[in-house]
């Protein structure tokens, strides 16, 4: 029996990027799982991984936290569909990752964060404002955003270019088939969908269309989450 | 019969960053090679093959520019020591250099643009400073560089994060061997080096512990390269 605990905003919206890189990594490998929602302030249910973020994942006897760690341990354990076959695979995956981690989503939070924090249930809007204040010097989200669009927008698009170049010519980042590069960037597209309406891309560009065939996977998992 | 064009400044200096990659496949495989330098103002050089830039490969019959293409036919007609064994480390490959074009150098150029100016060799001056100058804003390379270095070394620093997490757990981004991706981020720290003294990372970074590593390569074939 695996769980996966993951983050909880309004109206059972989902919206952590690394949780969604774990659920696509769970529907990839055809594995059922049990959801376990947390909301910001419930730390408490996940504080017998000795975590303070989500996701953590409970398999069976084993406990795992950080996105990265879960992946490694569900390619181990469920060998079907590997992810990580060879020493390139796995250095692809970790090397998009990172990148997502500290390029994509930092290029996303300031044009975003408004409407993230409408979304954020009632009773953990505090420990948002005050987390999220410090890192912007601010808690006008609302304000902060609407500033940063201007210039926030055609940069977040500037950064997404390497995976741009590698789009125009094959259909996923992992080539013919999705792989984790696409899991991880596609979490991120998901965190701005489902607290965002901002349209992210321009209409011919090559990362839309891929987008698109993500939201298609497994049956529109992405697609049908509850979106802003 | 390997010609590889090569972009020259003063004093027989080699700073392209994508002849540099090209310069470390060469190495990896083993090739010997006879080096035709190009001054920036000697286009006609290159016209045979279609080419505005280099590097230019010459290669028995074969004539390809650019240097993914330049790699991607080396790794065919030279199979040893693959660089592209299968669609990972192809993509891996692809996906680095990609970022290196569009992140990495676009961060770096601010920095050292006075530095590089005054290593092109005096006939190419007025070529570089219409073109770059065009690019910037302002032919005043010097002024520029000493404005942007404040906030643009940070800058350069944290956009080497993905890198840097990598390089943490592994001596090379190819793993325990350096691969293509090394040779295209070692592509950039060379051009920085040929043209500048500036010191681009803290010592206990990382990503110095692995350049160091990278100049070592082949016999030090980067750490002989005419320098700053």
């Amino acid at each position: 029996m695996i769980t996966l605990y993951d983050l909880l905003l309004q109206d059972d919206r989902r919206a952590s990027p690394y949780c969604w890189r774990i659920k696509h990594v769970l529907k990839h490998k055809g594995l059922a799982w049990r959801d376990e929602p947390v909301g910001f302030t419930e730390k408490e249910k996940i504080a017998f991984a000795q975590s303070n973020t989500v996701p953590v994942l409970h398999d069976g006897q084993t406990v795992v936290k950080d996105s990265w760690a879960i992946a490694r341990h569900l390619d181990a354990a469920y060998p079907d569909k590997k992810l990580f076959p060879d020493e390139a695979a796995l250095a692809y995956a970790q090397f998009v990752a990172g990148w997502v981690d500290t390029a994509v989503q930092p290029a996303l939070f300031p044009i975003i964060v408004g409407d993230l924090y409408g979304r954020v249930r009632k009773e953990d809007q505090p420990y948002f404002a005050e987390t999220r204040g410090k890192r912007l010097g601010t808690t006008d989200f609302a304000g902060f955003q609407a500033k940063a669009r201007d210039k926030g927008v055609p940069a977040f698009r500037a950064v997404l270019e390497p995976a741009r170049r590698m789009l125009r010519e094959r259909p996923f980042l992992g080539g013919t088939q999705p792989a984790y590069p696409d899991f991880a960037l596609i979490g991120a597209f998901l965190w701005a969908r489902v607290a965002s309406p901002l349209e992210l891309l321009e209409a011919d560009d090559p990362v839309a269309a891929w987008r698109e065939r993500m939201l298609d996977l497994h049956d529109g998992m992405g697609r049908k989450a509850k979106a802003a």
